[in-house]
């Protein structure tokens, strides 16, 4: 392993370890102590890598964006239907904060009121939203009698219920919460003859989806 | 003003003074000494209605925990189906987290992870739409394809999500965004022969009983 390898190791392994510590204490009451503690090295090693606190909370929301971009992008390359894309990007992102401490502490800090966030999950998951239904309504997938804007306004308001009540510590944003939700409203906003090729339940993609955006921040490792 | 009156009076002031400073600071960094200054009496006299931080904490959330049953209660007397009554609630609860700064306050604080609250909005929600689907599936008001535990799902989700939304500062907990979910799923969930009667915006049972709930507890004014 090269010098420059070993470095991005580390810092992958301090990134995480960070997002372990933020989503813990929260982004105010963390210290870089704290962060060098749990990651095991000295503070000096720490502060080669992230001059700052804000330094790391930034770079702990830029890997979660990427791991979220990187998700929704690999569900959009398979050809389907916009509804099913909507459909398979949400349960994909499920599967992502409840499998990925740095993209759940990221979408947490990106809430937090005390620094200014550059990653805003709730605004980047209504853009997305919105694009997909422009282009469900383009494909003349959207039933008649919908208003794209309730549409956005429950897809939006429904996931971001989830993920708040997953940090009170229930079942909430899980595939089957998210399975029941498309169950009720694909029925509603779909056109009849394309509702019989949607699966609420995802297809395959998110399946297939998965398993490389989970590696792109790896595990913490001994050093 | 008998003297009783004045105590109970002052109680309701400093509960007010305390809601606006736990919404602003959260409950672990809210001191005593904060809520006299900003209710503008001694720290004594707050000591004598409150003993402790938790005390105040517990008093804001029993107070808001009796506005939203005292709103839900006077929604439920109206001689409607448990759909239109459901969709009502939904408005009124609305409408007192916009409005009142004591139920915010008091939602919030349950929320809490330090302490150990005394109101579960989220829970007492839930159980609040289980037992109008109940009702509704007893009257013969739900359509046959859907499944009451998604109904619940999709409700408790959007409606926690419009909340955390509104922490966030956007436009979400509104008439507005309630209406149209309403309006999306009350035509997925109702039989067609009850749905031409139901009102997504809510009836007039909403725009009654909120002046009596606004006032439970009173503004705050000077000693």
């Amino acid at each position: 392993m090269t010098k420059q390898e070993r470095g991005t190791r580390t810092r992958h392994m301090l990134i995480r370890s960070a997002a372990e510590v933020f989503e813990q204490h929260g982004y105010e009451r963390t210290r870089l102590a704290d962060v060098s503690a749990h990651a095991g090295v000295s503070t000096g090693a720490l502060h080669f890598h992230f001059k700052s606190k804000a330094a790391l909370a930034d770079a702990v929301e830029s890997a979660a964006s990427r791991s979220l971009h990187h998700a929704a992008s690999s569900v959009g390359r398979h050809p389907v239907s916009a509804l099913q894309t909507l459909t398979d990007i949400s349960h994909i992102f499920a599967l992502l904060l409840d499998r990925d401490v740095v993209v759940r502490a990221g979408v947490q800090l990106g809430c937090d009121t005390v620094r200014d966030p550059t990653l805003n999950f709730h605004r980047e998951w209504q853009d997305c939203v919105r694009r997909l239904l422009d282009r469900a309504a383009a494909e003349g997938s959207l039933a008649d009698d919908v208003s794209q804007q309730d549409v956005t306004t429950t897809v939006v308001g429904a996931t971001m219920g989830f993920l708040s009540m997953r940090r009170e510590g229930g079942e909430w944003l899980t595939h089957r919460s998210l399975t029941g939700f498309w169950r009720l409203l694909l029925p509603r906003v779909a056109t009849p003859p394309l509702l019989g090729s949607l699966a609420p339940e995802g297809t395959r993609s998110v399946a297939g989806a998965f398993p490389s955006t989970a590696r792109t921040v790896p595990e913490r490792q001994p050093q």
